[in-house]
């Protein structure tokens, strides 16, 4: 029998954490609902202290989703326990991951005290997170450049104290699988108390080698995973969940180690992280890549013909990743649409049904056929749906060479409508000034991403621009196959969430 | 003293098996040049007998490229290494690089011959390649899913016949760091002759383990890596050069070995692949992502503050990753211009200045602040620039909201001034609907990509579109602070490109 595995997904928290990523509330309760049907065994779903907006979404995920623990990171300090217990008390599963620094170069630069008076702060956290919860976590951050007999006393100290997970962390990418392996294995060894808990790892990507360690772990007694989706996070990123998951299953041979993840749904949860995060992955990425079952090579497609395992130790199908079929077009109906949505995995509430259905019937008079990709575009825009202060009415664009792009926009703010003209360096740059113009807004422009399109430019185009105001970092969406439209559909999505959270802050101040 | 490992690069070759990453003769140079001044000690430039395009790149990259060992990969077959010498003979520094199958689930299924032929043949092709040239390199295809003593048999056997270099690839991208590493050190340790020749290795990344396997042969034995820019190649790609460059170069403590890779081109060189292939780089990729310098957390914040090394591990400048600065603006002169591209590795003939120069004015009228990334879009256009059988005169699009999008476009072709307007379901369709009208293009559009732009919808907006005929796929690359001019460009570009290759084909047969 295989050892199984614990995946602690970090998408909501650390994954949070790439330059761009930030999430609201409703797209990540929509993002932990799918980490539930993945099947990820802990969901890390913020940082409860960081802002209110972690805090609600915690309390909410904890509310709303059911099957994995809900867990908020605190630092080892009370009024970040308090508060983390604050956001989880009421989820059915609850988990407090508390840490602190351990290394030399962390407690001599930044956190300046000493290897004593760490590692006293860390037991008396424990003790305090075990006072509300059974369920608690600690990471010696910067483990991978901490003494080596220091971490082992920092492990048995706080398992004393009562963790029931120690998770050491290679907070800067740097170990080596060898290394991590040594590492893990010195723990499960010299640590008396081991047996009380679990141990855990957490490997960051910087010289892309976090599955690798994360492999070294498992095989060293290492039962509990901390990664995420698409591997996003701090800097080059997290271990890949899909990577590490996927070789435990090709490998079993070799690990003689499982997870409880479906893994059927990968493709699914990789395609809404990129859509709610705007973090897209590259084709030729591990696993979710979109050349990652694609065999261009004469000599390999010859193979594959004759005997698939020749050059495939994985089928598309075990991670989901079906063929787009044509599915539906301009005459069909409200029941096939919800059929197909049901199969996709999605069930709106009969008022999101009968909206997106609308949308549908729109998309289906631009463009002939209707693709599961184009499904999914319609439907993500129906479940984030926020209120709207701003409303896009009309829009009317003329550019080219030697002529100066113009843009006309007209849109409903507050009630009242407003139309202007307006000109830039190009018909989406005369849009988005001319709709800047209307709002009044404040915010920055920060990124501008329109999704690659396979098959022909009447595909649905969608756009995910990055705005930020007052430090506060949005992510809007827009599909349409227009791409100037989609364009301006998620500038004036971005610009809602900013004063979808300005009102909460003024609500929570 | 550390030890050296040789970098075999095989982004030309390999790396071109990207489904849609095809380059034409004139892209090959100009990235073989870039990996001379990156400093990979074999560039193996292509599959002689595969194409037309690939012989001549050969042959040209072997004329024009000073410093690596230019290489061809050939089959174990006589026409296969007869082609490739034809295409390497006049280069001053060469190599053949032959391989067969070794695994029997290749041999039973896809080659239908016994290991006793399989052996005979490598013997008796790396006999041929010799007769040709010293330097020759031979890979057992599969070799991971060999039978062990039999690997070593063929390994011995193709060395005793002149194989200078014995190439291991994990084809498939089946194995784990230490089963890697017991392979390379069984080969190392019980083939005879071993010392004759250098151990290589080449690795798949379809588990996202790549890297840690090549580290791992490293440390048993392995002196070249065979790797690719951005980690492009078949399916999920190949092991990553920049990363292994770096884990090496950061980790030298526990490698003992270093590359000769000045990794202060790695940025250079890795935006050229992209640009070029139009295969992007995901954010969160280690060493070259967007983000892998990137810190969000506020706590790793503090503590950069306080002291670098607390999370950083290996400084961007060591990469050639150095702020975009505002650079050049509408007032900015010929000389500075010159100037500016000379620093970032640019010399262009005096022709192609002119023409780089006159784009410039072009695009500092249009906006403002003019960047180093738009220089390299800028030059990059005309480093590229191939015959042009169509040429975009005038363009002028108009689309919105419940209206029908409108483009009309004026063309050069051969000489002669078509105008015809259309529509489509988007500006870009309609746009694309009218071009392939002038054109009469029989080509089908395979993939449309705009590249993420970063600071504001001013910014030089990037497309690559890919474009196939006859199973032949170019990729098209066009640039302005227009979307959609840009966007009609990088078709035109391709079309250019189609045409040329027909001609070319049509003068081959």
């Amino acid at each position: 029998m295989s050892t199984i595995i614990r995946i602690f997904d970090t998408t909501l928290r650390d994954g949070e954490q790439s330059p761009g990523a930030s999430m609201n509330v409703e797209e990540k309760i929509v993002l932990a609902k799918q980490l539930a049907r993945l099947g990820v065994d802990i969901i890390e779903a913020g940082f409860a202290i960081s802002s209110p907006g972690d805090f609600e979404s915690i309390k909410r995920i904890g509310a709303e989703v059911e099957g994995p623990v809900i867990c908020s990171l605190a630092r080892a300090r009370k009024e970040d326990i308090d508060r983390a217990w604050e956001a989880l008390k009421d989820a059915q599963k609850k988990r407090i991951h508390t840490f602190h620094s351990t290394s030399d170069i962390h407690l001599k630069h930044q956190y300046r005290i000493s290897r004593e008076e760490a590692l006293k702060r860390s037991v008396e956290m424990v003790r305090h997170a075990r006072s509300y919860v059974d369920d608690v976590e600690f990471s010696p951050m910067d483990a991978t450049r901490t003494e080596i007999s220091y971490l082992r006393d920092v492990v048995e100290a706080v398992i004393g104290a009562g963790a029931k997970t120690v998770n050491i962390p290679d907070t800067v990418g740097y170990a080596t699988p060898d290394e991590f392996g040594v590492l893990i294995k010195g723990i499960r060894d010299k640590v008396k108390n081991i047996n009380e808990a679990v141990i855990s790892v957490h490997c960051h990507n910087d010289l892309g080698l976090a599955v690798a360690n994360v492999l070294a772990a498992i095989q060293n007694g290492a039962e509990q995973v901390e990664c995420t989706v698409n591997g996003i996070g701090e800097r080059a990123g997290n271990c890949s969940m899909e990577e590490v998951v996927m070789a435990l299953r090709t490998r079993k041979d070799l690990f003689g180690a499982d997870t409880r993840i479906h893994t059927e749904e990968i493709t699914r949860t990789s395609r809404l992280v990129t859509k709610i995060t705007g973090i897209p992955v590259q084709p030729n990425k591990a696993i979710v890549g979109a050349n990652a079952f694609a065999h261009e090579s004469g000599i390999h497609q010859d193979g594959l013909l004759k005997e698939r395992t020749t050059y495939e130790i994985m089928t598309p199908e075990s991670i989901g990743l079906v063929k787009t079929n044509l599915v539906l077009g301009k005459h069909s109906g409200r029941h096939a649409f919800r059929d197909r949505l049901k199969k996709m995995g999605y069930e709106l509430s009969d008022d999101g049904l009968d909206k997106a259905f609308e949308r549908f019937k729109r998309v289906a008079d631009q463009k002939k056929e209707v693709f599961d990709e184009d499904l999914e575009a319609i439907v993500s825009d129906e479940t984030q749906q926020i209120q709207e202060v701003y409303v896009l009415k009309h829009l009317r664009a003329e550019s080219g060479t030697g002529i100066t792009p113009v843009a006309t926009v007209e849109m409903q703010v507050g009630g009242r409508s407003v139309k202007q003209t307006g000109s830039g360096d190009g018909p989406v740059d005369a849009v988005y000034r001319t709709i800047a113009g209307i709002t009044g807004t404040k915010s920055k422009l920060d990124a501008y991403l329109v999704k690659g399109i396979t098959g022909g430019t009447d595909a649905l185009g969608e756009v995910t621009v990055k705005v930020e105001e007052e430090g506060k970092k949005v992510a809007g969406h827009g599909a349409d196959t227009d791409i100037i439209v989609a364009s301006a559909k998620a500038y004036v999505n971005a610009l809602n969430k900013l004063e979808y959270w300005k009102k909460g802050r003024a609500k929570n101040s």
